[in-house]
């Protein structure tokens, strides 16, 4: 059998991808889009769940060239789809020709082994940013990312671009506050907010045990439920105009010099 | 005389705002945008030459209100316009009703004392990352930041709003690979790289001195001049999937790795 080729733009699969960019459509079918070779790459790095992919071959980069074609997880070989209908569901500028619908099942987080970070975003509206972030706390080595709050859902398709596909490979849960505490509690992590005007500088805190760093919404900062939960308060020194640095700049100054620290690092002179 | 109200979405003056969100038109006329209260009042901290200053007060937020209307160093009162007319002008969603022409006016970078940091940024393509380098270098305390490459100018309105202002008091010039590679050795400073496979991780290397910091494009990183100028290679370890971080993110970990160390700091244990 020929793979079909969609070229109507009325094509009811077309249509049910575009309404897929809806985040009620999203967790009404219970799935969602992976766009971008890189990002599918680290969805089958991962072991998410695929539904069915749909592909443009005259669009494809060399990256997605390289893609396992031959042996992708999904019961139908891939859909191919003419440039103009690719271009219709795609949600970017310069689509490379690769769009998945994935299955949203949510996975336990691992248990934590020894010393590490967690992070914790909470209420954070930027996709940018907690795509920023995951990105980070992938390159960081943080044990987990808890996603706090319902301003987001990790299928966001902003956050995975963001992300560049590290949603995936970080062990990632949505959770409520209540639920956050308790894990970090039952398991001993030291609780870190940042917070502008606190005394203690972040690399004079001693973050190489098991540490959540909390960060809240770019608008009003962290809950009042997180600040009283903190065990410590950490500032990050502003020397110029500004009085705060962006929350993925945050977030990646406390991860790296907890990794810093856990690296047992002396100090050059 | 009673401040004219423009209402009209034909006004030649609207007209020419939205003509200014165009770089070539930005060139040639020599002004740019200045859209925002916090924006405009690190515009003003900064002396940033005001042409002129257009309100609408029924969008103004709470720090809008607060900025010293009575007394804007610009020749004419500020224009009103309607809410709709500001909201055909504004680059934003959800504009605060403050947006400002200004003129271009290049300034001397200042003579570095003693050690410090600069950031040079090579061909950096996306508005969003070089403004927020801007505020991660404003809040290190940098020394100022050399923008090479035509990819952007210090107009581009998406760039002033990620600096969230801090393009008008981050020290900022545009110069070509030459002479910012003339400026730098002249004043002794040492070249750092970023590279992914560099053996030097960038907390063991010295960064107390004089150092500037290279960063290359998002896609295709430093350019060989770079490669070849710069004195030492810096990586920044990856623990995860992932093989790079976001180049706003690795420049503010150097970037303050560099203020940790002159600031001397012993390590934890």
């Amino acid at each position: 059998m020929t793979p079909a080729l969609i070229a109507s733009l009325q094509n009811p699969q077309l249509k049910r991808l575009v309404r897929l960019r809806d985040r009620r459509e999203r967790l009404r079918e219970g799935v969602f889009l992976i766009e971008g070779a890189r990002e599918l790459s680290r969805a089958l790095q991962a072991g998410v769940p695929l539904e069915q992919v749909f592909i443009c071959p005259e669009l494809h980069s060399p990256e997605a060239r390289e893609l396992p074609w031959a042996s992708l997880p999904v019961s139908e070989p891939a859909t191919e789809l003419s440039r103009a209908a690719f271009e219709k569901v795609s949600g970017r500028e310069g689509p490379d020709g690769v769009l998945a619908v994935a299955r949203s099942e949510p996975r336990p987080l691992p248990e934590p082994l020894g010393s590490t970070a967690v992070l914790v975003l909470d209420g954070l509206e930027k996709p940018g940013n907690v795509g920023a972030l995951l990105r980070t706390a992938d390159g960081a080595g943080a044990h987990a990312t808890l996603l706090v709050g319902d301003g987001l859902d990790l299928g966001n398709p902003n956050l995975i671009r963001a992300s560049q596909g590290s949603v995936f490979t970080q062990p990632t849960a949505a959770l409520s506050q209540a639920d956050a505490l308790n894990w970090l509690r039952e398991r001993g992590f030291t609780l870190l907010a940042c917070t502008p005007h606190a005394a203690q500088n972040y690399w004079d805190a001693p973050l190489s045990g098991r540490v959540a760093l909390l960060l809240g919404t770019e608008h009003a900062g962290l809950s009042a439920f997180w600040q009283e939960a903190a065990d410590l308060h950490l500032s990050i020194p502003m020397l110029g105009q500004a009085d705060s640095l962006n929350v993925a700049t945050a977030g990646a100054l406390v991860l790296y010099e907890a990794l810093r620290q856990r690296a047992g690092r002396q100090p050059l002179e």
